[in-house]
């Protein structure tokens, strides 16, 4: 099978340091040359203290070294927190020998608890000589960064340009929502593709607002999210440059994919969770309308339990699309639920009631595909959400208590 | 990524029941239409009871559902739980209705323990509508048979037959290293190749001792190891019943690719292990002296814990090969330690002393590969297996406190 450590020149590791008691708690990305990188980080303003170093960096720009570690997530730890993130990255440049400016971290888990900076740092160079591109690795790696996760989130694809097949890599941990005020959404991507950082940079931005920030788990951002996307050259295309060229759309297209990919494995990994609904958004004025439109119906706990309940209770969708901000007319709109087939429950505004009994049983479905059609505009938006269930409820009653 | 989602007609669910507190425990598989099957079971005498159910078949066969539990082996649990592994095939049957012979259980976890039924049986009757072939469904699988493991693990390939491609996907379990009386192997292969049973079981009793039997994690057998591999048809290629067809050689390497990669996969994930080592025998006599030689080297306490040592005290191996059945001249041997290079430890029975200093530094690898040439025929055999270290030692003293 193909993973992150099939992209050219790229190595990692995952281990064991002893901050959680038995799970893999370190892992490490090395690039043998510097990789154009680009990075986006939480908008929450408490804000972790790698992410805080991070973002003190001028980005897009190099890295080589990306270190992340799980269980303690270094966020609301002050002075201790700040110079446990910067021996972390002084650590991973004296074992890697490159410049501290050349490193990334990251870190996941409990917050609010001293930073275990010595384990972390031996953990790092415990880790310089086992770096490597042997299958396992990618596992070790996409295990070590998990908290709350239930399973590891991987993808992998490749595409030919210039001649040579482009490969690239992604990892990512997701927001348990069985906590939320401790879950972190954390994603690194690697690419052999030759590609300059400003360019990079343009993709992640417009890519994130399109998958990662269209997915809903409990509506909430952490002090720790981050996305960093590595391209390290070593497929031996020509560098791109321009937003034109043809490679660009292959590359943007396929990172498109693998964010879209990794953020609804992210969704799918909920205890409390029994369906995985694809909300549509189309018609709508513009995008940024599209996609308000989509992550307030998606973020409904209205429509969550309505989901959990296989209650066709269109009403709860259109009611949610209307307080979005979206524009729309309410006596135009369609409404679809689509598992295998589509079925309409509106049409121009009128309710189909005839399709109640079917859609009701199409709704037993663990995967679900909601269709608004505002017919108010040409642009559209998708998103990503879980239902809402007596199970998630329970959870986190009893996580309170 | 692809995944076993990928191979046609196979569709997949993992769901926690309450077996295990928190994680998934239980996994399910389906085929659309009724599967080639065959299956190799544990040598050991001790035999958990969905193995004693699954042994009383006429195998090779066909198959359409396979359901596994983790977090109870159902072995040592009498006439209960030989009820409630009926009760598993029945419920299963009765879910996807196929008859009962159509249904392969499989469970894993503690040995002992009252066989939680109504659980299992419930989490079936929950699932069978839920399985699918979306690439979330992959990992839940691959996470539900899990006990001890840190990583999942999963395999995927296809290679192309009379103008279609054939698909193949493995997910297997090892067996904690930190737990020696409890590990169980599982190992579940599906494919959409048109194969004859018969020819199915010759492949995979034959790649069975290449592979699955050539790792050594704790030198014991379980009471619940077991493999089985399903062949839908799917792929639509004429249906492979001659083992001199090109088809069927195509089919093996996949298979033997696949298995052989699952169990490397097994061995890279022990908890106390600090390296992979890959141990070759070349020269013997016969391919079971080669077996048996690597086998016997790689179980070898003092071989292992020198390979953690990084101590190049290669009498070990040559000791381990003189006890392991293999007829060979010691005074002929060549003996060399591989990690980026190939270094002599031996040449026709000589030391060679002064590479030593190297094979030393070498030997800081993760990933080591020995070479035995024990010139006495031409046969040849590899196998795998981890070393032996402190953390193992200090993980097993505290366990049985």
């Amino acid at each position: 099978m193909k993973t992150v450590t099939n992209v050219r020149g790229f190595t990692f590791w995952g281990t064991h340091t002893g901050i959680k008691s038995k799970r893999r708690d370190l892992g490490l990305i090395y690039s043998k040359v510097p990789a154009s990188t680009a990075c986006v980080f939480t908008r929450n303003i408490v804000k972790a203290e790698p992410i805080k170093l991070m973002m003190e960096r001028n980005w897009p720009g190099k890295s080589q070294v990306v270190a992340v570690n799980a269980g303690n997530a270094n966020a609301c730890t002050g002075k201790q927190g700040r110079e446990g993130a910067e021996a972390m990255v002084k650590a991973a440049a004296e074992a890697f020998q490159i410049s501290e400016d050349m490193v990334v971290i990251a870190s996941t888990g409990v917050i609010g608890r001293t930073f275990p900076t010595e384990k972390v740092v031996q953990g790092i160079k415990d880790s310089v000589k086992k770096v490597t591109d042997r299958r396992v690795a990618a596992s070790l790696f996409a295990n070590a960064i998990l908290t709350t996760d239930t399973f590891p989130k991987e993808e992998y694809s490749e595409f030919d340009l210039d001649g040579v097949s482009v490969r690239m890599g992604g990892v990512a941990k997701g927001s348990g929502m069985i906590h939320p005020n401790m879950g972190t959404m954390l994603g690194f991507i690697v690419s052999d593709i030759a590609i300059s950082p400003e360019l990079l940079d343009k993709a992640l931005k417009e890519i994130t607002e399109a998958t990662f920030n269209m997915i809903t788990v409990d509506g909430d951002t952490s002090t720790n999210d981050m996305l960093a996307v590595l391209c390290n050259g070593m497929a031996g295309n020509k560098e791109i440059t321009d937003a034109n060229d043809e490679g660009y759309k292959l590359f943007y297209a396929q990172l498109h994919q693998i964010c879209e990919n990794l953020a609804k494995l992210i969704v799918s990994d909920g205890e409390g969770s029994t369906k995985f609904i694809e909300y549509k958004v189309t018609g709508a004025k513009t995008v940024e309308e599209a996609r308000k439109c989509v992550r307030t119906i998606s973020n409904s706990a209205l429509v969550k339990t309505a989901m959990f309940g296989r209650d066709p209770n269109w009403g709860r969708i259109i009611a949610a699309a209307g307080r979005s901000g979206a524009d729309f007319d309410p006596d135009k709109t369609n409404l679809w639920l689509k598992t295998k087939k589509k079925v309409a429950l509106l049409e121009n505004g009128q309710p189909i009631e005839k399709n109640l009994t079917q859609v009701k049983q199409m709704m037993r479905s663990t995967h679900i595909i909601i269709i608004l059609d505002l017919q108010a505009g040409e642009a559209e938006a998708t998103g990503w959400g879980s239902d809402f269930s007596y199970e998630y409820v329970r959870i986190n009653a009893e996580y309170t208590t």
